[in-house]
């Protein structure tokens, strides 16, 4: 590791999962509980019910940005973390940061848009700070949120350590757009589009299928690093081998537009109202059937597990070929979410 | 309320409560449990055990400090906030918020502070998260953390908004020593001193009190704002009239010689190992001498509260004289906790 910190330790990709199992983990042994899940599951001594924990910190530059911002993100991003674990949101607590001299205006839409989404998520907040700092020791504003999920369907066993092999593998809609966006929207760049975040809640939208009791592996929101490192992730923690079909990814025309112009694959991209879905083959049509009904028209079946090529991500070409898709390495995008 | 935040607005002092009040709480209104206390109180529906959660983040400059740095500062800040409502934190989670350039060997003594601390609370991390921002974005590193703490002794009902008149208010130690330290440690400031910040875990100190059965109102640690905004915090809620003794406050002579230096008051600093006990009067010895021989050996009755002059803090001096204790307003010290 080098001597210092460097931006793509936070990218979400490989030098990110270096720095938790190099530094982190080796330091913290013997007191963390899981692990390598997008939320935390612990209980209470007295009490077998259990409960989904996930804490994010949001740092996302612009704060506000096309189909979203900071307080929309950050309580979409933690209960969507408890979502993947299959929990819905019952309570947030947030810590804002924020910079001497912010506007107040600029303070109550964030905060406004937080409440909104709060409400529409459905949880409360149970616990809140506020920290200012001197002008110039941070940049405008940041939020970290927590969410506790409860439980409310208890056949769900979702997890990246126990997918097996010939599983369909899902997204709930579109990738890439969220990195897309916030490129387009970052100052300087000077890209016009009305291109729109997909930044959103995601256990309305997965309810039913936890409902129709299909058999799901694992799921997981495709954020920093985009669905490159969730299918790296799932493929190592499971030892199993995963194929991509590419022209099956669904992705925006304006994304497509967007990657070309900047050398981006969208499948690095982040997102932050799609998630991937692992389950099983024969559950797969059924379950896009019913994303398809239920506020996912551009869900779609994009590959498989397999057997071979274990802990890899191979990605088929439309020409057949065949390439290894690797995590994503270096920094993209620093401040996405 | 001004056009932008201003640095008093992160004080812990009455600006700060206008902010929460003024600002979040309408915003918010209808997606808030509870409020006015150190952790939130909420349960799961299928299930009526109850458990405290609370967030706070941590923007401490300098990060080492006398007597310990951020790691220990953030664990020991939110399992101190759970036990304020009298739970035992079980789980912790924490998001890192890192400077692009910051110095791995740093980072590598915060997390094992952290973790160390973190034994020692006897709490497991659930969730964490680490972000990467660019140079110049943030100074240095933040750490949010959130404990979740559960209720082992279902007797106690602390609560700032439920104190008769007629308890004996005490503190468990020294005040004011936090903020001294972190002021004499801090660049430029060039106060040279062997004092060393009160940072520890208070469920330990205060467990004893919990088994006693000994009847409890509140407790508060009196972080930034120091004991000064306790005491009119717990005199606002409760409508009572609070009477401290000036002669009675514990303060090292350290503390009193900076505070004389820089024209500052004790009772206005900061704490992060010292907590505030509102106890009935007729258990006020009993809790002293349980707390001198476990731990606390500077712990010390400072006060009553009356029904005179309710909402406010009275402070006599050794003169006999008596004068409003108010909120501090201001800023003393930013990026004190």
């Amino acid at each position: 590791m080098s001597d210092s910190i460097l931006l793509s330790h936070g990218s979400g990709g490989v030098e990110s999962q270096n720095l938790i199992t190099e530094l982190f983990y080796p330091l913290l042994e013997g007191c963390v509980m899981g692990g390598g899940e997008d939320a935390g599951i612990g209980s209470l001594s007295q009490n077998t019910e259990k409960f989904a924990l996930s804490t994010d910190g949001y740092v996302v530059s612009p704060l506000f940005f096309n189909g979203g911002d900071i307080g929309k993100l950050c309580v979409c991003g933690s209960c969507n973390d408890v979502a993947m674990m299959g929990a819905k949101a019952r309570y947030l607590s947030a810590s804002f940061m924020i910079e001497e001299g912010f506007l107040i205006a600029d303070l109550k839409r964030i905060v406004e848009s937080f409440a909104n989404t709060l409400k529409q998520s459905g949880a409360k907040l149970l616990s809140a700070d506020t920290k200012v700092l001197p002008k110039g020791t941070l940049d405008k504003l940041f939020i970290t949120t927590t969410a506790l999920g409860e439980f409310l369907y208890p056949h769900l066993n979702l997890s990246a350590f126990g997918i097996p092999q010939d599983c369909a593998i899902l997204v709930s809609g579109n990738i890439g757009t969220h990195g897309a966006v916030i490129y387009s929207n970052r100052e300087g760049i000077g890209l016009q589009s009305d291109l729109q975040s997909d930044c959103s809640l995601l256990y309305p939208v997965l309810e039913p299928l936890f409902e129709a009791k299909l058999q799901l592996y694992a799921l997981r929101d495709a954020t920093r690093g985009g669905i490159a490192s969730v299918l790296n992730e799932w493929a190592n923690a499971s030892k199993i081998g995963i194929e991509i079909e590419e022209e099956h990814l669904p992705i925006l025309s304006q994304v497509r537009g967007i990657c070309e112009l900047l050398g981006f694959e969208a499948y690095n991209l982040a997102n932050e109202g799609m998630c991937m879905l692992c389950v099983a083959k024969e559950d797969a049509t059924k379950a896009l059937e019913i994303l398809h009904s239920q506020g996912a028209p551009n869900a779609a079946i994009i590959g498989y597990t397999t057997s071979e090529n274990a802990t890899k991500v191979v990605l088929k070409t439309p020409f057949n070929a065949r390439r290894y898709l690797d995590y994503p390495s270096g920094e993209l995008l620093p401040r996405i979410c």
